[in-house]
């Protein structure tokens, strides 16, 4: 078929056929040219479909779309320009064209810039002190591209897509569960787009659009709460004392939500893990009060020899929803994650997974699924784990070094981050302006974090992304600064 | 670090320093163990942490830590089991431990099943007429497994993530878009996890919850739309006729939804596509109602010359919402879409990727960039339409030789699907349910597509997933079963 006729765009026109007829026939055609055009709906000078698209959309001879076109130019409605196609005449009373006036969408929600803001300080090598991410040289990129090969050799880019996850895939991350204490089918995995879409999903599941969780929270999951027009209990979290039970159960007796969403380790922004004990409580409440309980675990695998510390879900049962991710500790670009659900909860997390996003992309599920089945995921967090107990340690010597006095900071015991707490009287809006400017980046924007006023003042501290003498090199930075503003 | 410890799992303590000193003492230890005894939290026989993860944690001497243990042995709160470490004794009233009791989750959204049917005639490798999805033969796996390989190859694997897409892809597109006619920028456009997340992300940017679209409608979006609890408008669509324009203005003066969401090319399950004129129609229907227009193009790639036909985002101008897929055209389980917005709507539509997936993953933007740079994206689409035309024409033939006096269908003009229309005396499910028998798969749920009472009655025809003579075979079964039920 080639393709050496004129180029220029023509319409779509809609040609019915007469009522009990099989075929088409040139009258149908003219029928339904000089309706659109009599109704004014033909702008002029746009060109009617070439006769061989006609003939291939109708399967209707060559000879039968041509007699249609001259019967139009008979009729003046259409001209026959030579080699360029048939064309539409003016009428006497023709209108406009449509042009660029449809409206603005209306009623757009107004949610954060939805931008993503680039520091200024970037381009030049900043000293990233302030978010929650890992060091891309402990990331094994050569081992999962390596895993990427293998899939692209052995079975080839895949064509179709499972919706709940690839199943090799879910078979293995089931199988891990088990040797944490967690009882767990593959049936029971649904793959996410990281913890993000895990969250997303089990938010939408909800019936009821109410959800308890830690405050401060998770900045994008608390955007993501309000833009889901969820009704959020915030519950205080000081990451130097713990969750204080009380205040949980009377705020959680008042507001019922239908579930608590905890992170049990590394919760973020605070770098609070909690204790069996507190994850005990916390059982005990959700029956007293019947809430779901959502387990977010994203953060045992970075802290040594938490895989023998129980999960909430092994505590709790299989009620508890868990969640984790493979992406920040393996290779964020990634966005792999997984929730695990039970039997009850799977087709309702399901059908919120395939209305979002229907499946995600099966060669990336196939490469994780080689990355851990070769053991290259264990080998890669046991040195993960050495290496951030190690920054961790040198942090928390650069902390005792530097810091003023009247700045405290939890011990988490490892892992990326920890939370620093400053005095009341620092300007941490201004102290963090100062720091970019001096290529040091920080995260203080409380309000992204806080339901109502924020009851603590300070920062997540993270010593994971630099190496151990850019974090302490930021951390002077910081140190002066905070002396700057208290003097 | 040798791990050849004792494994049975520890309790996870919280210990805080007594109030304005640095470092942790014996004491605190010792205090914190003995609260959360004395509260009753610690289950009986529990281990205490290893003194080497206290000692990692805080920070501590290991004589420190080993002290404060020897001291709540004394205490009588745990015993030392050489070589396996210290573990809580029993109290008086111990409670038990919690249990496998926590609440099932509560208020779960009941929406379908969740679950993919298992059609019972997989694996006899069946006649699938329902879908509509393309031949995996006719896809170019080889050359996009070739794209990812060089993408691994020349820039590895990537590390990081834009939450709007890999920004060489964008351009591209942008690119792309600006020669079918459309003014595009590559910051306007916003990458999806295929369509069906640019549909998400667009019903869940909208502060007033409620769209227009067509009825019959795609069903996963219908779903969509009722998870995200919409209020819809279902616009009836007799793809013989096309949609008639005052019925719908009347429904959407009624009802003024935020935004009309149409199908413009092989609207899914019809398989209509407008004509130039309806298109118009629609932007004045917008400027007169104030409802933003939402276009989803994908079907226009697999319709010859369809590149010669303004898209509603070119005739209405920026403040159409464009979205458009690679995946079914290209290789299902890449799942890559995309928005295009504008300067006022990308903002929150970008918001509501980011509260969904925070970004999808950068290998697959990065290898399809790869596919549509190296023009294989273009290659293919041409073969693939010439295969579609030939397999459409044939689909047609075996129509007018094979169906019964009474059975009508659509004739699109290519692409993938049409609609066939059957007499209503024809029991769908039954007919449905012995074709799936005799290894003939047919999609007839119309409950799954329609708001309200069918107008139609009849089933989407795929002639894009098999070959001419297995669509033929099918269709011979089909037009059998169709006579069976009129006989």
């Amino acid at each position: 078929m080639k393709r050496t006729e004129n180029k220029s765009p023509y319409l779509r026109l809609h040609i019915a056929r007469s009522n009990d007829s099989r075929a088409f026939a040139r009258m149908d055609i003219v029928a339904a040219v000089r309706r659109e055009y009599d109704s004014g709906k033909l702008p002029t000078g746009s060109r009617l479909p070439p006769v061989r698209v006609l003939q291939h959309q109708l399967g209707v001879a060559k000879n039968t779309a041509h007699a249609a076109y001259e019967e139009l130019v008979a009729q003046g409605v259409v001209e026959n320009r030579q080699r360029l196609g048939y064309f539409v005449l003016a009428r006497g009373k023709d209108r406009p064209t449509a042009k660029t006036t449809t409206p603005a969408m209306p009623m757009l929600l107004k949610v954060g810039s939805g931008v993503v803001r680039k520091a200024k300080g970037e381009g030049k090598n900043p000293i990233r002190l302030g978010s929650a991410f890992i060091d891309a040289e402990l990331l094994p990129r050569e081992r999962v591209a390596e895993c990427f090969r293998a899939v692209l050799k052995q079975q080839g880019l895949p064509n179709d897509y499972d919706a709940q996850g690839f199943p090799p895939l879910r078979e293995l991350i089931a199988k891990r569960l088990v040797k944490r204490g967690i009882p767990a089918r593959a049936d029971d995995v649904i793959i996410t787009t990281g913890s993000q879409q895990a969250l997303d999903v089990v938010t939408r599941a909800l019936q009821k659009r109410s959800i308890a969780t830690e405050n401060p929270a998770y900045g994008i999951g608390k955007q993501l709460f309000e833009m889901n027009q969820m009704d959020v209990t915030g519950l205080p979290l000081d990451p130097f004392v713990g969750p204080d039970m009380k205040v949980w159960r009377k705020l959680l007796a008042l507001n019922r939500p239908a579930v608590l969403y905890v992170t049990t380790n590394f919760h973020n922004p605070t770098g609070y893990s909690y204790s069996t004990a507190e994850l005990m409580q916390l059982i005990q409440l959700s029956q007293e009060l019947q809430i779901g309980l959502v387990e977010d675990d994203w953060g045992s695998d970075m802290l040594s020899y938490s895989e023998f510390r129980p999960p909430l879900r092994a505590l709790g049962g299989e009620n508890v929803l868990y969640m984790n991710s493979f992406t920040k500790k393996l290779i964020p670009s990634l966005r792999l994650g997984f929730l695990l659900a039970n039997e009850t909860t799977r087709a309702a997390l399901l059908a919120a997974k395939r209305v979002a996003t229907l499946a995600n992309p099966t060669i990336v599920e196939a490469a994780v699924y080689e990355v851990v089945a070769r053991g290259y995921y264990d080998t890669h967090l046991r040195r993960l784990q050495v290496e951030l107990d190690t920054r961790y340690r040198a942090c928390l010597d650069a902390l005792t070094a530097l810091m003023p006095e009247g700045v405290r900071w939890t011990t988490p015991g490892g892992g990326p981050v920890l939370w620093l707490e400053l005095p009341r009287r620092v300007d941490l809006h201004a102290m963090t302006e100062r720091l970019r400017e001096n290529n040091v980046l920080l995260d203080a924007r409380l309000k992204e974090w806080f339901f109502g006023t924020p009851h603590l003042h300070g920062t997540r501290i993270n010593y994971a992304q630099e190496s151990i003498e850019r974090t302490r090199r930021g951390l002077e930075l910081l140190a002066q600064e905070i002396r700057r503003e208290l003097a």
